[in-house]
């Protein structure tokens, strides 16, 4: 199986990829590093990158970043900024791809706790990541060919505990409960799921 | 109490002006009609537009739309724009009204049953809906001064016998209904709340 795997030099990324390659042909890509380079926020860019990789069978995406800090001093830039990379990036992943995925491959996004679990300073990636997570339901009763969406939304990780003074009480996931997500919505059969690891 | 009613000539909007205006001061706004314009998509026109009200204790926003159509048609552009009016535009009219309005006030805003429910065409509207449910939670942990934030996520709504057939199987709700969303938001304490009314 041909597997695209955007944000593979990251801390999720990575794992991924490693979980994936020994059985798959992988091909990976980040905004300055891996095969092949994409800048998520530009519609434009994401069309000349699937022409580039040609057809494939599943695409992961581990990418995406949104506004840090507390509402009172956030600024409609700031959330459009977020929105435009982390949620607009990922959702864009999938409308442009549908059109170059091979028939019953898959789309499996990230999104994370945040959407139904709040922490201060986070507002922004809570709407985006329940805007993510709300989009596979609907978009999954519409992909045509057998084509799945899913969302893989991962707790704070155990490989970046710079993450957990901003998540108080939050308990790690190990790294292997949260590549089994990916590997479960790829190859699990499911369509517009959420995939909680936390 | 002095309530803002952004959308106040729809279909939901003008029942709640009705149910609210006895009882309290209602300024009505709308992009053409009402006693103010304002133009959601544009965070000057919202700050003008707070600027000219001046304080008020709570703001029901009750406009906003998506983009209507299958996944396979839509591009990202379709997709902006209907995120950049119905749902930057309530989330704006939260994140500058915060700075006008007086403690103890809330904002409600509106979201829809295909936030958890989809239905065909409607992915980008399913998105806006799961983004909408998720910020009044990141947001009600952060406002200040005992500012509060609901949205009211109705049902297809009897008083748009034209939707029916675009929600086929959804059973319409009543006005009275929907009416009493908004007012247990403004007057019922809650706060992070979606009030589901179908």
């Amino acid at each position: 199986m041909k597997i695209i795997i955007v944000g593979a030099s990251g801390t999720i990324g990575k794992k991924v990829v490693e979980a994936l390659k020994t059985d798959h042909e992988i091909v990976t890509a980040g905004s300055k590093s891996g095969d092949l380079q994409v800048d998520i926020t530009s519609p434009e860019s994401i069309e000349a990158f699937y022409k580039q990789v040609g057809s494939f069978d599943a695409l992961i995406s581990t990418t995406g970043s949104g506004h840090f800090g507390l509402i009172k001093d956030a600024t409609p830039a700031d959330y459009k900024k977020g929105i435009e990379n982390k949620l607009l990036g990922q959702v864009n992943l999938v409308l442009i791809g549908q059109h170059y995925i091979n028939a019953k491959g898959s789309f499996t996004l990230t999104s994370g706790l945040l959407a139904t679990e709040p922490f201060l300073n986070f507002s922004n990636v809570t709407l985006i990541n329940g805007a993510l997570n709300a989009f596979v339901k609907g978009a999954a009763i519409e992909l045509e060919d057998g084509v799945r969406v899913n969302v893989v939304s991962p707790g704070v990780v155990i490989d970046s505990p710079h993450y957990f003074p901003v998540f108080p009480g939050a308990v790690p996931v190990t790294m292997d409960r949260v590549t089994a997500g990916y590997v479960r919505s790829i190859f699990g059969g499911i369509t517009g799921q959420v995939i909680d690891v936390y």
